[in-house]
C-alpha cells in the first residue's frame, strides 16, 4: 500500500480512496477542474472552495510562459500564488507543446518549440520540465512525455513510447535530486501557517511535504504496447500512473477499450490518472472501470460557449427557447446559479455576450461535473456496482 | 416632507437621508452601480449584496434593445428577471439615444434612432419611454428628456431645455396613467414574497409598491437657465429631481459650478440625483455640496481596464513593478479581492487576459466606490463638514 493513497472501498472495478496529498487528502475518484494560468476561468477562488473542488489542474506550458516559473516560484508557489490552499496537479507540459506547436522539434534530449503568444524559442526536456514542476509546487506532478499522435503506425508508436520510458527515467532521477527545492518547503515552518492576507482557510501543509511524481503510460491504440509501456512505467517506481494518449481523435468506443484494457495492468494498490477526459456520462463510466483521477476541459469550455449539462441532459442556453423560461437550469442541482436564476436571464447573459454568462455558466457546470463524482463516490461506498447513469 | 424621503442628518451644505422604495431603503448619500444589461458587469448577484450596493442602475436603452421590455416585464420585471431583490433605477434611454446614435432625429414627438446592434429603426418619445420603465419595473424612473450637447450657444441650449420640459409633463402625464401597470403590481400578494429558486432573500415588497418617477433639471452650462430648468422642472411636481447634461466634455471645475448653482435652486426635501459621476474624490465632493443619488460606470470600466481604486491612489495593475508583488492590492480595504489575492496575481491575471482579472478587479473598485460612500454617510451623521478626502 502507498503511503499516498488509501483504498476505502472497492465496488466491482471501481474503488473510492483518498490521495494523501501535502495540500490536503482527496476522496477519489475524483474530478479535477482546469486552471490553466492559475485561474479556473471566470470562477473566484471561494467559489470554486464552495464547489466543493478538491484539486485542480495548472499547466506547465502555460504557466512557464505566463507569468514564469520563476515568478511562482518567488510568490512562495502555486498554491499562494493563487490563493489556492487545496491540492493541485500539473501536467508535464508535454500536451500542449504538441497540440499548441506545429514547429515542434522533437529529439532525444527533449522538444524545441515556439512560444504560441510572442513566437519565442523555447527547450522543454525531462530535467527542465521537472524543474519547471518542482518550481510551480503542485502537489501532484507529471513526467515529461511524448503523446504520440493518432494515427500512428506501430514502428511509431513503439519508437514514441520508447522515448516517454527513457523521459521518464530521466524525469524521475532529476526529481529525485531536486525535489527538496519545492518552493513551499523552502518556508520557514511559522510561514507555512500563516493566512494570506487575513484569510482563514488552513494553510498548514500536511504530512511529509513533498509532491508525488506520477508517470505516464503511452502506446498508442495497441493493446501489446500499452502493457509493455505500463509494465516499463511500473518498473520505474512512482507513487501513480496516468494514462495518457488518448482523446486524441480515436473513437470513443476505443478509447474506453484501451482505458480498460491499461488499468488492468496498473497496480491496484496506486493512484490511476486518465488524462483529458471527459463528458459527464464518460468520467462516471471511467470510475465504473477504476479510473481515480480525471480532468477535462469540457464543463469549462463548453460553460463559455453556453453549453450546460444537466440532469436532463445537455442544454445550450442560447436557444431561443429559453428567452422566457423561469425555470431554473436544472431543477435537480443546488448549485448557486440554479438556486437563484433562471434560464431566461441566462440565456440573456449569453445572447448579449455579458461577462457574467461566462461565470454562472461555467459554476453550473463545475457543479455539475463535481456533484457527478461525489454521487459515484457515495455509490462506491454503498457498494453499488451500477451507477447514477 | 416627501413620504418616499426623509433627511436625518445634515452637515453643512449634505445630508443624510433615507430614499423609501418598494424593494428596500436607501441610505443615502448613496452611489449606484450601473448593471447597463441586468448586469454588473462581471459581479455575481449575491457578491453584490455582499458588497453592500444599496441600488443598481439599469439602462432603458439597453433593456430595451436586449432582452425587450415585453421579455422583462413577462418575468415580472427586472427584479425578479435578473434576481436582484434591492432598489432598482432606470434612466430614461435618453442618454444613450444621444450617444449612441449619429443618425438620430430629433422631433417635438420624440427622437428616431437606429439601433446600434443591427441598425434596425426604433422611436423614443416622453410616452413610451415611459411606457418602457414602467414595464422594466424599476423602483425610480427617469423622465425622458434631451441632454444637450457641449458647446451649444445660448438659443440651442433654451430651445433643448424648452423641448425636455415640454417632455417631462408628458411623461408625468403618461405615467400618472399608466403606473398601475408596473409588473410587480400585478403580482398577488403571496407571490410577491416568494423566494425566487429557493433564494432566501426577502422578496416582500415595502410601502405603497409605487415608481417614482424623477425630472431631468438641464440648461447646458448656463446658469440663468440651469434656474429656470430647475424652477419649471419643481412645477411639474415629482418626487425627486436630477441634475442631467453634465460630464459631457466640459472642464471638472465647471461641472462643480454648475452643480453647486443648480443645487440652490432643488427643493431641499426632495432627494436630488447628479447623473454620470464621478472619480472618489469627485462624489466626496458632490456629496458635500448637497447630491444624494450618484452614479456612473467608472468603477466597472476602469476595472476592465486594470485600473484600479485604492486608499493611496489609483493603480495600473498591468504595470511590470506589480509582477512580484505580494502585497495586498489595498491593505486598507476589506473587499474579499484584498482579503485574499496579492497585487502579483491580480497583475498575472489582467497580463494573461483572464476573466477573473475583470471580476476581481470590478468587485474590488466597487467595494472602494461604496466603501467611501458609507464613510462619506458616517461623517455626516457625526456632523463632520470636513470628509475623508
Amino acid at each position: 500500500m502507498s503511503p499516498s493513497f488509501q483504498i476505502e472501498r472497492a465496488s466491482g472495478k471501481a474503488r473510492a480512496g483518498r490521495l494523501i496529498t501535502p495540500h490536503g487528502e482527496i476522496e477519489t475518484p475524483v474530478f479535477m477542474p482546469v486552471g490553466t494560468l492559475g485561474s479556473v476561468k471566470g470562477v473566484p477562488q471561494d467559489t470554486l472552495e464552495e464547489l466543493g473542488a478538491q484539486i485542480i489542474l495548472g499547466n506547465t506550458y502555460h504557466l512557464y510562459l505566463r507569468p514564469g516559473v520563476d515568478t511562482v516560484r518567488r510568490m512562495g508557489g502555486l498554491h499562494r500564488f493563487m490563493s489556492w490552499p487545496r491540492a493541485i496537479l500539473t501536467d508535464s507540459g508535454g500536451f500542449q507543446v504538441f497540440s499548441l506547436n506545429e514547429l515542434r522539434k522533437v529529439t532525444e534530449d527533449g522538444v524545441a518549440f515556439r512560444s504560441h503568444l510572442d513566437g519565442s524559442s523555447h527547450f522543454f526536456s525531462p530535467e527542465n520540465a521537472t524543474e519547471a514542476q518542482i518550481g510551480l509546487g503542485a502537489d501532484t506532478i507529471m513526467a515529461f512525455d511524448e503523446c504520440t499522435e493518432y494515427p500512428a503506425d506501430r514502428d511509431r508508436v513503439r519508437a514514441s513510447m520508447e522515448l516517454t520510458l527513457r523521459w521518464a527515467e530521466r524525469c524521475r532521477k532529476y526529481f529525485g535530486e531536486h525535489k527538496h527545492e519545492v518552493p513551499w518547503n523552502q518556508l520557514p515552518v511559522a510561514r507555512t501557517q500563516l493566512p494570506v492576507h487575513g484569510n482563514t482557510t488552513d494553510w498548514q501543509l500536511t504530512t511529509e511535504n513533498r509532491q508525488l511524481l506520477f508517470g505516464i503510460v503511452q502506446g498508442g491504440m495497441d493493446r501489446a504496447l500499452r502493457k509493455e509501456s505500463a509494465e516499463r512505467t511500473i518498473e520505474i517506481d512512482l507513487p501513480g500512473y496516468a494514462i495518457g494518449g488518448l482523446s486524441v481523435g480515436e473513437p470513443r468506443a476505443l478509447t474506453r477499450e484501451i482505458v480498460e484494457f491499461t488499468l488492468e495492468h496498473l497496480p491496484a494498490d496506486q493512484p490511476r490518472y486518465l488524462m483529458g477526459v471527459g463528458t459527464p456520462e464518460e468520467i462516471v463510466e471511467y470510475a465504473s472501470l477504476g479510473v481515480d483521477m480525471m480532468d477535462c476541459v469540457l464543463p469549462t469550455r463548453a460553460a463559455r460557449h453556453g453549453l450546460l449539462f444537466t440532469s436532463e441532459g445537455k442544454i445550450s442556453i442560447k436557444q431561443a427557447r429559453y428567452a422566457q423560461d423561469q425555470n431554473p437550469l436544472d431543477a435537480n442541482c443546488g448549485c448557486r446559479v440554479c438556486q437563484r436564476y433562471s434560464r431566461a436571464y441566462l440565456r440573456h447573459l449569453y445572447a448579449s455576450n455579458e461577462v457574467l454568462a461566462q461565470v454562472l455558466n461555467t459554476i453550473h457546470n463545475l457543479s455539475f461535473y463535481l456533484d457527478t463524482m461525489r454521487r459515484v463516490r457515495h455509490s462506491i461506498s454503498l457498494g453499488e456496482v451500477r451507477f447514477p447513469f
